[in-house]
């Protein structure tokens, strides 16, 4: 046998094997001199998703790196074509898109995934399936107003006009990634940093009773420790979580950038983490 | 705007649009120095599909070619871990496996779908997705008692004792490629067409009255000539179809072909399609 399997159930599905093959993801990638791997492009519609996408993808080709674009628009076409927009429909229409574009990752090719995916948790459990952190989201931070002046397809009109429901940005939320929040917690640790230095310092000089009484203080003393304690965790996690790979394209002082411009961020990125050589 | 679209309404969703990218499937081909296709192994759990895909891609490999295994089982873990074993869920499956094989074939892989694949419009509707005849049915022809004898999964051994319902061979059935009828409805034709001459000997030579009446002949000629018309018109199907990309993998003379030989089959009708070339 060259194909070697193990049985599992899985899901709905029983007596399901994995074939493993002796040609694998390291070889492929040899061949192709790259690093597979999934650069997620998330934001409104009318933030440049698909404009970002077909540049980046130029870009990656004519440096001879094999991409492929998966346009969230263009599965609804085939692989999609039985969903529509219910909350069920949407998450299961990224669901899949994650899948495949794991399954393109893993054949070797820098995968282009490029949908509004507006759920944090939705694009979430996409990094989660593809293994080794090649998982690169990509924000278009975009504001709304600048989209919807934009709007190339007509769809802010329409749902502006009730003709379209659920329409992200109207009246369906956008959930921005999570690694901006980083700061604010950092902040707001420090003001809690300041408050237990003041009051540490007042119950060692006993002077707290001349303000107030130093058991009091020391209480107060105690709860901003387990205040800072809790924010510590969710700082370490939202750390951890500004440590995934995320890139953020934003205005410069109102200004857009080029799409070659933003094309060259992401390809930078890649170049640094060494996903553009074998 | 990089990205052109255009706007339609497809099955579910409504206001989805069409994304065109600069680099197209054949810069992804020039790249490759290939030609994107589907290579659909088809036939009986135990036939052989997933060795032959491993020992397929291992070869392609080998020269250099870009290949992907897109396996049933496997996929059962990720992309159709929704789906159980139902006839509607087993068609999803195969619809899902047949929409990224063309997704893989687009991006200018040599994909391999290997899945048992048991009902023939299944089959053809994924090969009808795919363009330009990029689709290649590889149906590995071997006795239900060799598979059931080998049963390396123990599946026929359930399937007998009743554990696992519909096992394709079993008690649901394995519908096998067409391209082998052409022959039968050849030979059929051939006896009408012989039947025809006769019957218009007799009418020419009169001689019919002697032993039938000859108005009895010549409607007898009709029918004849019209069961012939409608058997030529189905004729040309089967040889249209019979034209499709098709590979048979059976044993000869009792003996089964080595997984080097079948691939090697397979490389060598590829080869000769010229889509080992860009």
């Amino acid at each position: 046998m060259l194909a070697t399997s193990s049985m599992s159930a899985i899901g709905k599905s029983t007596n399901i094997f994995w074939q493993e093959c002796q040609v694998g993801k390291v070889d492929r990638e040899k061949l192709l001199k790259q690093k597979g791997c999934v650069v997620w492009i998330t934001g409104l519609s009318g933030s440049g998703k698909s404009t970002l996408a077909c540049t980046l993808g130029r870009e990656l080709h004519s440096k001879g790196k094999l991409t492929y674009v998966l346009d969230g628009d263009n599965l609804r076409h085939g692989l999609n074509k039985d969903l529509g927009f219910s909350s069920e429909d949407r998450a299961e229409n990224i669901r899949r898109v994650g899948e495949v574009a794991k399954l393109f990752s893993d054949a070797g090719l820098i995968c282009i995934a490029s949908l509004i995916s507006p759920y944090r948790k939705d694009r979430d459990s996409c990094r989660a399936i593809v293994p080794d952190s090649r998982f690169i989201e990509v924000f278009m931070n975009m504001p709304l107003e600048l989209c919807e002046a934009r709007d190339a397809k007509g769809l802010y009109k329409l749902a502006r006009a009730g003709k379209i429901k659920g329409f992200t940005g109207i009246d369906d939320p956008y959930e921005p990634p999570l690694n901006c929040e980083a700061k604010a917690l950092e902040s707001e640790k420090k003001k809690q940093r300041r408050e237990i230095k003041k009051l540490k310092l007042l119950v060692a000089k006993g002077q707290a009773a001349v303000t107030t009484d130093v058991s009091n203080a020391k209480e107060k003393l105690e709860t901003c420790q387990k205040q800072l304690n809790l924010q510590e965790a969710e700082l370490a996690t939202t750390r951890e979580e500004a440590k995934l790979n995320k890139i953020e394209i934003k205005q410069e002082n109102g200004i857009c950038p080029s799409s070659f411009s933003m094309a060259g961020q992401v390809v930078g990125y890649l170049e640094e983490k060494g996903l553009l050589q074998e």
